[in-house]
Order: structure tokens, then C-alpha cells, then sequence
């Protein structure tokens, strides 16, 4: 996977990222002691969850605005297995975008600090409940994107 | 485990039963190769869904009614495990009882013909979207009550 | 319930306790906003293991010395719902048994104070992988239960 | 996404194909009455263990022969959502691939006739427990392909 796997724009503001750590549970692994494939979209969906809240662009703001941002694309590459009780850290990184797009890379670091897991995802935004697409961000998005772009956002994770 | 852990009632119509049936997936085995205890409620969701498809007593009917219907007690009794790729058969039997409830109790049985799990559910009837505890049945309910109790509900899967 | 639905032994020490807090994650809750009744035994089994990490009594104990300690139990009370990103507190209960049996009950306690769920399990152990039932506790987990009973084990997390 | 992600192979054989029906549980539905993204890798696992079944090619064939087959990369596009009980088909299609590789694209289909979501698999071959990647696939994985190449597979779910 490329590490951007988006379009890029030329003036884009610097990725905006953030990480949470978690460690695997019993239910989460298999029959081979490994942790299912199956269970690393709740991985992703850790630290989307927690980017949204530092940045103020979670899915309870959405909802506020009554705007869905549902999935429309998400990859997984998986490197390396996480075994039962692993401690590990999935850091998401947010890309620049000037669609009504919500654009994010994701790695899953062991405690080696190997890469075991890379991945992204695509969000859109849909009125809700209408379910028509938006074309452009709702009012508090396009102020968030304003900000990110003149640089008043720190990136307090940033590597 | 009591046969029946619920009150019981003198005049008590029979009870009605339904069965369903299901393979051990990949994603639900453990480290160990066998279920994890966790995914039995999900065996016993399924048989409780086609019981109440077939007796028109299902969430939908009662989403329909504007009353839901929660557990309020779910119980477990593990006796055997099951195996990766077996094939198993849940059984539910509703009991009779003149309360607004919803009184389940359930079999596993495995290829064998053993008995694997057992347990029950206790449901409530709720208001919704108010969620206060409703004394008697909606009319529905009621109804399908009086033919259970008039021996009008023909219980195709009774042992 | 009963606070402790275990026979008792008249001159057991006290429970030992433990409790771990975690949010409601939004795969958690159903089409009615609120966890799914089935996401409860993932809430005991976390406290279950951090009780087991905490009094050196997890389930890695356990197989270290070729035992298994799998669930022949499980009870829940759902007495309130939780909703989607509410925090809450899963506290369990360690209790005293002679017989080769692990006892616990569980209570989940949300942010206002209340009382949403309670519970109990029961494990058995079991040569593992012969899968014979103990008759008693492996030798580690009577030099547990000795240290117990003599009050060396300090419950910080008694109330 | 493209119909095939794959590298394609000049005197390929047909894609071998096959399908599975399900219907959307209460449990797989979230807080907005639509199945959870993260429930698809369970979508995609059901036909494709039910392909590997089909085609004498499943898990259990590889873990005769000490062959563990994991998931490399999984691609999902969310086109439409599944709503609560809804009906639904979901087609794999095996891609020829001379590398010691199993790609699979997928389809989920509703009951409109209307594709809700597309993706793929790539799985490779592990020596198991010892963990080295296959450069050729074993034994009976060959003697598969051969027979496939010759055209001695019929492929009764093609379109």
C-alpha cells in the first residue's frame, strides 16, 4: 500500500494524526491464537473515534448537524499477527481533502514497534436522514478545514 | 438448572417450542478451539427471532405496537463445548405466564444428540419510545395469548 | 438476584474485589441506541481477566499449569440500558469456595451512580488438554487460596 | 474498483464462483438501523468458506497439509447499506493466480437485485506452526489448479 493511498493536493496542509493503545483480548483471537482479521475494523474504528474527538469531528458532531459519515472504501493489509494479550497502538492519520470527504491511513505498531497492520479508509457525507450526498462539508467541518489549512491545529502526535 | 425456572400457572396451556439450527463459524471459536461463551447469546437471539416469526410475537410485531421488548434476565448453563464446524440445534420453548414477560428457556443439542448448553430469558414489555414498564400485554399480545390458551396455536416442533 | 448466589462456607474470607471502567463503543449498541444485551459477557469477561492479572489468578495461571478455567455459568440482570459513549464502571467479586470452583459476581455501575447490570459466573477446571474435571484447585491456586484465607492478600478495591 | 484487482494471467481459466443468502440479525445493526461496516469480513468469511467447501479448497483442507492460509489484504466498497432483516446474497469469485495465493473478488447483492457492496481477498500460504511463506502451494492445492486448468471444475453458480 502506498503510505497515501488519495489524492493529493498541492497546498494541503500537513496530515493531522493521532493514536491510541489497546491490548488484545481473549475474545478477539482464533483458533490459531491470533487475532481474527475480521476484528480490526473496531481497531480502526478505536482511534477514528478517538481523532474525532480530539479534533472535534466526531461522528456525535455529525449527528448534531444531522449529518451522516458512513463508510465508503476501507483496506486492511495485514503484515504481521497480534497474539492474545499483545499490547499494540493504532495511530490514524487524517489527509487534506477538498471533497466532502473523510480521508485516513491507519498503522498498527506492536510492542517491537513492528509494523503489523496498515490500512485505510474512505468516509462521504450524506444528509441525514434524507441520505442525499453532500456535496460540500457541513458549516462546522468547512470552519474545522479552515483552521486545519492556516495551521491553528496543533498535531500534538505528529512523528 | 430447574426444567422450568419460571412461576408456574395451574391451567397453563403448553408450552410452545421451535428450533433452529446452525454450524460452528471460524470467527466464533477460541483459543482453544471451542465457542467462547461470549457468542451464546447470539445462538439463543437466533432461535428467539424464528420463534417469534413464527408465532407473530417478534420484535417487529412489537416495534409495530410501539413496545419493546427487552431481557431482563439471560442465564447460561455450560455443559459441553462445540467445535469448530459443528453443526448444532438451538431450541427455544416459550412458557405460558399471565405477566407482561416473555419466559424462554433454551437447549443446545450437538450432532451427538447431546445436550451442550441450556438457559433462559426473562423479557419485559416496554413503552416505546417512553420505556415505561408496561403492567399488561398490547392488544396484539393478548390475543395471541387467548389462542395459545384456547389450544389454537398448533406447536409443530413439541418433542 | 441475591448478592451471592454461591453456597457459603462459614468461615470464608472476605470477596476480593477488582473493577476496570470502559466506554460504550458504537459497534456496542443496537438499532435502538443502547448495548446489545449480547456484548455483557465481553464487559464481565474484561474485569474477569484484570481480577484474574491483578490476584495472579488469570487464565495464563491457569494454562501455565496446564489448566483450563472455562465457564459452566452465567447470569445477567439487565436492570438499565447504557447508551452509546456512556462511561461505566464493571466491578467484579471474588468468592470464597472450597471446591475446585472459581465464583464470581459482577455489577455495572454507570456515570450517575446506578446500578445497570448484575450478574454472576461459575467456572470448573479441567486438566487441559485431557479435559478430566478437577476435584482440586492446581497447586498454585491452593497456595491462593491458603494466602486468602490467612488474609494476606489485600483488597484495595474493597468498599 | 475494478472488477478484477488482481494480475491477471494470459491462458487463465475462468474464475471458479459460488454464493451464499443470509439475512441481516438484530445484532449486526447499528445505532441507525444499518449493518456496522465492521460486520462484512464476517459476510465475506460465509462464502468463502462455503467456496473453499465447494471446491475441496476450505481451511481445514489446508490445515491437513500444515498450511495455514491467512488473509494478506481485504478491500470493502460500502455502495448501499443492509437494513435490519433484510435478505441478502453473497457471490465470491476464485481468480486464477500462478503465485501460492487465493484471490477472491466478492459481491453483496440485496434483494432488489441491487449491488451493495464490492471487495477482495488475498490470502497467502504460511508452513504451519512454523510461519515461512510458500513460494508454491502444496500438494493438493496443485493438483486443484491443474484440474481447474484443464476445465474439469465445473463452475455451477457462473453467471
Amino acid at each position: 500500500m502506498r503510505k497515501n493511498p488519495f489524492k493529493t493536493f498541492p497546498d494541503a496542509p500537513k496530515p493531522l494524526s493521532f493514536s491510541v493503545t489497546r491490548r488484545v483480548r481473549f475474545e478477539e483471537v482464533d483458533a490459531l491464537g491470533i487475532v481474527w482479521h475480521g476484528r480490526y475494523p473496531s481497531y480502526f474504528e478505536d482511534v477514528r473515534e478517538a481523532l474525532g474527538d480530539r479534533y472535534g469531528i466526531g461522528y456525535l458532531d455529525f449527528f448534531r448537524e444531522k449529518v451522516a459519515a458512513p463508510l465508503r472504501q476501507l483496506h486492511f493489509e495485514y503484515l504481521k499477527p497480534l497474539s492474545l494479550r499483545e499490547n499494540f497502538t493504532i495511530k490514524a492519520k487524517l489527509h487534506w481533502s477538498e471533497a466532502a470527504r473523510i480521508n485516513l491511513t491507519y498503522e498498527i505498531i506492536n510492542e517491537k514497534g513492528e509494523l503489523t497492520t496498515s490500512g485505510y479508509s474512505v468516509q462521504m457525507m450524506l444528509d441525514y436522514p434524507e441520505k442525499s450526498v453532500l456535496m460540500v462539508p457541513p458549516p462546522f467541518f468547512q470552519a474545522f478545514l479552515k483552521c486545519w489549512q492556516e495551521n491553528f491545529i496543533p498535531d500534538d502526535h505528529h512523528e
